[in-house]
């Protein structure tokens, strides 16, 4: 079982894509971990060190696919 | 069975996502057609009209997921 990071913070954009997308992957492959940037910001650090300038953001296996476009990393972190 | 269209253009990064990412779709659920836009550039209004505005983005039930950034629509059409 992999792991698949979803890095949102709560806006709209990134609630649409969390319930419509992570359905979508295969669940015999990937256990989910959804990360809210905005009430865990001790995490933000770990998401930019994995790659993300955006939210929302899917981290699987190294690999960065930002999905949409909610907010900024940096918006995330003044908020 | 659903099925999921992921368009795109062969540039890099579509090509990246496009392996990287169609792997972690649930199998069991969707199917997924690849629409390279550059070689069937009849199927760029069919993309806009679900609402790509960028390549690579995948398509789900009408809804649109744009993945990273690799070009513009507006950029395909002018390739």
């Amino acid at each position: 079982m992999k792991t698949a990071y979803f890095y949102h913070a709560g806006c709209p954009v990134c609630v649409s894509a969390e319930q419509q997308f992570l359905s979508a992957l295969n669940p015999a492959e990937y256990e989910v971990k959804v990360v809210h940037l905005g009430d865990s910001p001790e995490l933000i650090a770990e998401a930019e060190k994995s790659g993300v300038i955006s939210v929302p953001a899917l981290v699987i296996e190294g690999n960065v696919f930002h999905i949409n476009f909610g907010a900024s990393i940096e918006d995330v972190k003044a908020a």
